[in-house]
């Protein structure tokens, strides 16, 4: 079940128990001045809440529930479980995880306890119940947020013991198990399921740092049981408030770039709502933080709320400077161009202690208004305030599918071989960039995905795919599609078994292609494609391309391998395939992707954007919505098709100049 | 009670007892032929001294002293309690520090107590009985050096019980202590006084190296305790000394650059007087040590003993180049220069063995005397046997302060925030260069120190203030004086909680200013300052300041914060105040200090010096003795003004031309 | 006993265990379509072979060996005990390795056996027991492979027994030990044989990795006794085959670069043949596999078995490039001109599986032979049926002898001083490439071997000289030896202890020099040199010599000692010595060696060999085969002097036109 909200909210993290009570008052006045309208509370107060096993203390929040009722705000309520108390530490140990090293954790920090602990599954059970009951009734409550920010895997006996029987599970024998993670090599073969142990530091870790692995599929299938195991945390929390309360949405917080310890996709059918906490590094390209949102939007092709962003700087980068006048009202509307329903900071008041207290803030420590922070975020709450109806709910219909697959995400970056600059976000990134650029709108999704709705299927680094994917893309191309795979696709199967008979495996015949072999590109080297009379640089790897009835593209211009195919296409049924066999420079991939694009008939939302990020969501009642940002600290024109649009955000003309990172949405 | 020498030593570590005993005489007679006239002995004994517990063996000790004493030394008698014995690692190991790691350590290294263990103090407490009951009768000992460069926290059971003791002393509450450290972030707050937990790399560590924390009030705090913990083995050993010897002095050898673990202010006030290792790496500028030194002195405002230093090579550094010829005795009369009464070596004789075995020395592996660095010794020997009673005692009266202090070095580079380029050290020494270069004398000072005797108080990045601090700088500056601060100042109280209301906090009366946000420069980016007309580089962070009243000396040149205040000067009551929001660059920075050196009328010590290093020591009667050395390769010429004055160290006036590596001492 | 093999072998690592039964023949097919002759088995294998303890299982391995038998195979057998099965972790956990932290290992990786745990002894011997008995009658096997590639220190409880009854054995009296260590450094004087601790990260660790040490006397005899303890293993299961197969020779493969764990020449005279695991990186310069070939060589002056190398790219490097074309075939014959007996690779088949499932193999993931890397192997096997014949048993006759010493490798690079970049094997290879180049054939030999055979010795950085040493160079030399050495030699002797009276100690005769002072160049500095009136630039250390009567053939061209000898040549006896107290720059260290070359007669194989590396063997009945080899991606020309020369391995007349990687095996 996937619910909504009914208001577009805008608000963020606030921590009123870090605070003297007489001051919640005097906040709340603030936020009001700069149009919020909703506040996410009660997300660390484990410890104030159980000061002592069994013994509850809901005053506090009670009271902080009453004050934002009130005022009608919105209220994101957390359940507090992912920071445990002292106490807990000291009389059940077992609730702290146990790291890659074996080495159990003590009090202190947050997010760090096993899932696999009855005790913690048991006291977290205890304490939402607790909370469940008593506020379920608050109307004001729009949203349950559960724990905080999942993700850190733990290696610990409880956890070993279940992951024996999560095995049992999936492979039924130990004959099985043998077989999936081919056990006869370095005579891994077990006779007995308690002589498995978990991936650790001194068990089958292998590389200079330790995070390799020799038995590939034992550590994957490690990555999908903690993915699991932290999963049925969210599960437990989940199942017993709708036992009080079965309307009001529950979600947690996804994070990270993306978080490789859970996979979001298997996730997302257990998430009324997908939530995303986004923290860009202040060097990222305007295009990852969209690819993210693209991410997050298609989990449940769905809207999603922005639970977490920073009104300006944050604490924990290597360096973090201030954003840019205008740039955080262009990377909050960002989001909202890419699917997000909401605006929400951390934090809505800067602590005076802990390890986020330089993080930025709606009440910064100065404690005053008439700063340029505050005055953007009021600046923005005006605009909201008047736009956010009218988004709310909007739709993003994408042509374009890129695969992102946790599975590849894992296992490719565990290959233990020709080079080690495997990184599968990075790889993913080369080609997002190119629909980004277009301004062609995108989703980003699983394998286990409807291809069919769209005109072109992008899978690079397609290392792992499991029975049934190969087929699945060769009816998709049969019936007409359009796919684009790359080097590294098609070598293994789910438990990362090369599939023999020549790479991609199962991708052979929709490639029309076979692979020889794959050439590493070394420091200091650089290989060279002909593509279209022109030469471009490539990298990483090479292929050497047996290309069969495949059309060559391009082919490499140097090395003893020049002149041998580098990017093939072959027409397979009613569609099209693209086996790209190197790592493309930036011009050359765009190139590339000129000839695919103009193929495929697919359409960019705009002629020539000048260098604008152009998004359309339609809402309910057929509106479009272009979202034109300018992601730059420049100045830039608007496309001259935009003249005359009403600007949902001003109630006023499409600016036709638009200043560094000034956004515009724009109706027809 | 400061004790003083009353001989100019020269000398250092000495360690017959690695020897046979028939190399001694021949030893002490190649000292001798040097003109030294101190050895520093029994400094790592113990397995020697007490082969099993409570059976002592001081024959060979006997002998050396005796042997030591018939020629005249002077004798620096250590307590041998720095590295444990084997057996002691065997019986007790709770007298073996554990790490950050929660890893007991086994026997090896030296310098691995834990503070807290009884049977460490119980241990080390009999030993010092034994040598304090045996030699304190012995006029040829002059020095009492206890155990050797304290440092190196331990994190066991023992001292998280000792600290828990400690915090129930200190906040007698637990609402006390959660308030002071924030605790109610991230659900930490405490209920039980065994619910805390020492610092850990599996409790509340954080950063990527896990060195930095998620409660800084807590780390701060541990660090506090920790040196008090270590101080109070110091303590114990001196009880022990003085009730057998109250009039030798006693101390125990500083070191490092300076050392983080030791509050060396707070330690200053039980040491009779200040002694200190000196080894700066090759690759440091002169003024480096300089500051060292001047630290040094000013802990009791006194000479202290230079306890070690290199005759020429160290074997420790990455590169440990040869001293150049005459730099030797360059770099130990710096010391001089600053503040010491000795000259001492590790080592007086170049072990066969050990990790130190390629350390210079006076009797080096060759055992020759026509060798490069003996013929140096000797020249220095005799130079100081001339110098060295006049020097002896002299004192130096600076009118600039700069303020350093522990809880600042610890507090700030635990800041998790905005730049992972925090450094104290570095940040201090950017404006001591400032006055080095100009030879106006400084002192080094804590907080606690006596303001009013300077012109100019200097306090960079005084990121924590304590209650009363910034009533004592406002109290400073009404009264006349002169004070400049700088960016990441006045931001938190002692226990790292931010003050509310604009930074600097406690300093925004003085300065007359208040920040509003604190950019940080990233990599690769240069912010400019325009100075009187002038542009300047700045990096590291940028403070947007509001300037009130304050005159704007400077304003940034570029950003969006272009045209807005960069430095600023107040004038508050009698006296000045100047607030510099950003790293300047060495030019920008030199140029600052033309301008409030002469505000302040703080003077040089010479109008120009020619690129020469100029420091003044006074002696008891009133003689003026002016140190100038030549810190280089090169030569310099002596400035003018001090023709004609006669020359200490050769009883000749002075010498126009000064070679490479020359120092003259001229007495006026 | 040195056996040798009767066969010149063609062939490598085939684990058809991994695969199904019906596949092994096709397999056997395609390998003899190559023209392979032998296969490697059973190297990890234990797990199958020993599913529960005691309970043996040889029903696979009975027909793998009947099927390669069967078409006349020659083979490889292993014993399997380098990779324990999962179920002796759990029955024994004390058969797995400590690390350096203390860490015991758990079940997984491979090669993580304790050497001292008398479980894994008594499993291992049991299992080769059973395996010796089994097949030593099979007249096809006709290596015994035992273990695989040993290495890996262990840290235990049972080493640390062990360790001590070594040293008893050794030093016999405590005295003895606290002397030979130079224990009264830092209090570490031991009064009981159970005060001693092994090396260990939380013990006598040093530097800033922990990978110096405090002892180093105790560090070099605990590698000694690591190195020991492996190789009681390799004889433990020696003597058990012997016991069943008296004739056929015993071996275990050695590796790396060298691997720094292991004293292969220790270790040579219990191996009946010597065999070497080859895996040059890829920007390893050709001269480094030569020297490693001629190391092991020269292990028992008798050629060697190459068992393991690459049929194209590793898996394992950071970048794994493919083998260029005929590089393959260049780099296995490499290994043979420099005196291997057989061809072999890892892998004969690529599994599907594992870390290294991508390693190159004979039939690679596509599992076809109409590949580029299958014809090539293909047109090796071809030559190698034709040449492998008259190559099989010849020799190499070396007039040059370079010392590689273990003890020298250990200590060397535990050395904590003046300099950093302390690296034994390059300091090794600047040396060894002045011979290479000039196509001087060089035995790599150990201090122990016989250097009456050599014209020139050379031993660079001789920094241990253990009792007895310098008299035998001195021997040497009298006897008209030539002989060459170089800073940072002649330091220590055989425990770490520095030998008094100048350096190089038990050098300083036959070098005539002394040495006062040795300078560390630092980052961004040169040191130049004066030879020959050519400038060169030096580095790394610079010695300051007295050269007494030695003639000084360069001096030190910048630096204070200018002017100052920095090589010199002295004669004594009937020959002559060189001290090279710099790190000469490749021209120049080439200048120095075309006057000791001239000097001392030693001869080139060839005139000018236009970069081509020639090497020469002798067979039995006196054929010399002249081995030509292009060791580049570029043509080059065939020196004259081989013109009309019949080529071995064509059975035609040399080519003058030496294609990019060809090799040519002339023979006169």
């Amino acid at each position: 079940m996937t619910q909504t909200l009914t208001r577009f909210l805008y608000g963020g993290d606030y921590n009123p128990n870090q605070w003297p009570e007489d001051t919640w008052t005097k906040d709340i006045k603030v936020f009001k001045q700069a149009d919020l309208n909703s506040a996410t509370i009660n997300i660390f107060s484990w410890a104030l809440l159980e000061p002592e096993e069994g013994k509850y203390d809901f005053s506090k929040l009670d009271k902080i529930i009453a004050e934002l009722s009130e005022v009608n705000f919105d209220i994101v309520l957390g359940t507090s479980t992912a920071a445990m108390p002292a106490w807990m530490f000291k009389k059940y140990p077992d609730v702290a995880r146990v790291d890659y090293q074996g080495r159990r954790h003590v009090f202190g920090q947050r997010h760090n306890f096993c899932p696999n602990s009855k005790n913690y599954q048991r006291l977290a059970g205890e304490l939402v119940e607790k909370l469940a009951e008593r506020y379920s009734n608050n109307p004001h409550i729009v949203v349950w947020h559960v724990n905080n920010e999942y993700g850190g895997n733990c290696y610990c006996e409880n956890c070993q013991n279940a992951f024996r029987e999560w095995l049992k599970n999936k492979y039924q024998t130990l004959d099985n198990l043998n077989h999936a993670w081919n056990m006869n090599v370095w005579s891994h073969t077990i006779y007995h399921w308690d002589e498995i142990v978990v991936p650790n530091e001194l068990g089958d870790a292998w590389g200079p740092e330790g995070t390799e692995t020799i038995v590939a599929g034992m550590s994957i299938d490690y990555l999908r049981f903690q993915s699991e195991s932290l999963q049925n945390l969210f599960k437990l929390e989940k199942r017993i408030i709708k036992k009080y309360d079965p309307e009001t949405p529950v979600t947690t917080n996804f994070h990270s770039l993306p978080n490789k310890m859970i996979d979001y996709q298997k996730w997302a059918k257990d998430q009324d709502i997908i939530s995303y906490d986004s923290y860009p590094t202040y060097d990222a390209p305007a295009y990852k933080p969209a690819f993210l949102y693209d991410l997050m939007r298609s989990l449940k092709h769905q809207p999603f709320i922005l639970m977490e962003s920073a009104p300006s700087q944050v604490n924990w980068q290597p360096y973090s400077p201030l954003k840019r006048p205008g740039q955080m009202v262009a990377t909050e509307l960002q989001a909202v161009a890419h699917g997000a329903d909401t605006v929400q900071f951390f934090q809505l008041k800067q602590a005076v202690g802990g390890s986020e207290k330089f993080h930025s803030a709606v009440i910064a420590h100065s404690q005053r208004t008439d700063t340029r922070v505050f005055k953007e975020l009021t600046a923005l709450g005006k605009k909201l305030k008047k736009a956010g109806p009218t988004i709310l709910g909007s739709k993003t219909n994408a042509k374009v599918g890129i695969i992102f697959d946790w599975s590849n995400f894992w296992s490719y970056e565990f290959v233990d071989g020709i080079s080690q600059d495997m990184n599968y976000v990075e790889s993913i990134l080369d080609y997002y960039r190119k629909f980004y650029e277009r301004n062609i709108l995108t989703d980003i999704i699983s394998v286990d995905d409807d291809f069919s709705k769209y005109d072109l299927l992008v899978a690079p680094v397609l290392y792992m795919v499991k029975p049934g994917l190969g087929e699945k893309i060769n009816d998709y191309v049969k019936q007409g599609g359009n796919f684009v795979t790359t080097y590294m696709s098609g070598m293994v199967n789910e438990t990362d078994n090369v599939y023999l008979g020549g790479y991609p495996g199962p991708l052979k015949d929709v490639t029309g292609i076979w692979v020889e072999e794959s050439d590493a590109v070394v420091p200091g080297h650089k290989t060279t494609v002909s593509l279209n009379g022109q030469t471009y640089n490539a990298g990483f790897i090479c292929d050497l391309i047996h290309s069969g009835d495949a059309k060559v593209l391009a082919k490499y211009a140097n090395e003893f391998y020049a002149g041998t195919p580098a990017i093939t296409e072959n027409e397979y049924g009613q569609g099209k395939t693209w086996y790209v066999g190197t790592r493309l420079d930036h011009q050359g991939l765009t190139q590339l992707f000129n000839h695919i694009v103009l193929s495929t008939g697919v359409k960019s939302l705009v002629g020539d954007s000048h260098k604008l990020e152009v998004t359309k969501r339609v809402t309910q009642d057929g509106k479009k919505l272009y979202f034109v940002l300018n992601m730059s600290n420049e100045e830039r024109e608007l496309p001259t098709e935009f003249n005359n649009y009403p600007n949902l955000l001003t109630g006023e003309l499409a600016q036709v100049k638009m200043r560094a990172w000034d956004v515009q949405v724009l109706v027809k």
